[in-house]
């Protein structure tokens, strides 16, 4: 299973450009779907009015394989994504970029991330809030399904 | 020491636009930086000729540890990078972009990508010809120096 | 009227990656929702089995003026795209990016775009199919409503 | 003659994955070529301490004509630019791409921004300051050399 059952998804438009000259979604270009669906899962997560990203993140670390080559088409990629560590002063999140209707034969990418807590305004590492916290743990779950990790 | 004495530099030069709206550059665009000094490393390791691109690799894994912020700025970053594992049917590079008059306290990034043998004709993982391992072996040095390894 | 009444309209979900370091929508990624709303426009219009850009098409212009900034929300915006000028050797499309409940108060931008027909198999121009011809001009409507043109 | 004798020369390093699934320079990329031309003429034009960035302009127009086909290549490509055009409330810069050895048969590209005048602190229109005038005006040639304008 490679997802887990209360994981958060959001379907995310390709878009034509995303394609380098292999005419695969660039390598790169997986990274910002990661992105997109941690801005837009953050949104829901933690609140409109006062999100995470205010407060202040950092991306500390990103890793990420390559499962499926994915061309453009019409219909989106669904990103499962969810919090697979909870740190002192970071957190990570798990990611399984698939199909909108399952993940079946196998997905396009895995993928986590390190966010590390950050206070902007002093530039200083910060400390988790109870709200941070919380919201985390609503969310926690197995780490991400690697195969190939170093 | 971060990096190997005999590692391959290239000097990339930032764009205005890699910046995001946190003034820095996008923690996307760093793999960018490492795919297109990959691409002019492989120019030089493998022959004008006939590259191993042509031969065909799939990038399988990407993981990057970003250590520093970075902004645009006219000079341009220095990433230096080597071979630090050999498989059968894959490789890794090992990366680290930093200043081009050195480390010095540190770096901006340090980073690690599986490549596998891939041939783009049959829709196939391919074996790995002796010219390859070759020049991947004259660039053989130490593992990416990762420090939140999972 | 901006928007000719039977102008066709894709949705296009932003990317907070598509912001620059003024916390804007940078001014090239325009270009990149104009292309996409192109490519899904043309599979409707073409049809699905042998489109257009099969056929082969090139850009050989672009043309737009920036109404208004545009900041990351998960709202899409609307582009709404029509044929406003069939030559011989080539066509243009309009096009007014807005929000998806109308124009109202005006549009983020404006936008022409100059398509070739090329060959790409002969690497050469070609001649418009009565195909092309007869979808295009069932999208033929006003000229781009630009207010700075030279 | 394509490019003013004075214009102002920036070299502009591409990316391999500047190329989209054509095998080409992506036509939206070419916008952002142009906008890392200015940046760097404008740090010259302008002066280091007190650049007219952060006085603000925004791009209120652009208009490029893609003349050749473009595809990754070690060498980079010349941006020429100059201002062509020096309006009350805002101005206009001509740029043609083309090989760094110079145009010889012809351009990748020719373009024209047309630059307004802004103070991002009362997001407001602001009038041309003299040392911006003066500046622009030694800059100062001949139109963008457009063939396909509407």
């Amino acid at each position: 299973m490679l997802v887990p059952a209360d994981s958060y998804h959001v379907d995310i438009a390709l878009r034509w450009g995303d394609m380098d000259a292999y005419n695969h979604v660039n390598n790169v270009t997986y990274l910002q779907y990661l992105e997109q669906a941690r801005v837009i899962a953050f949104r829901d997560w933690f609140g409109q009015d006062r999100s995470i990203l205010d407060e202040g993140i950092l991306v500390a670390r990103s890793e990420i394989e390559y499962r499926a080559p994915l061309s453009y088409r019409d219909a989106p990629v669904r990103v499962s994504l969810w919090c697979s560590h909870i740190g002192g002063g970071s957190y990570d999140l798990a990611y399984v970029v698939h199909d909108p209707e399952g993940v079946g034969d196998g997905a396009y990418a895995v993928a986590e991330t390190t966010l590390a807590l950050y206070d902007f305004a002093t530039e200083r590492p910060r400390r988790m809030s109870g709200h941070e916290k919380a919201a985390l743990t609503e969310h926690l779950a197995d780490p991400a399904p690697m195969r190939r990790r170093r």
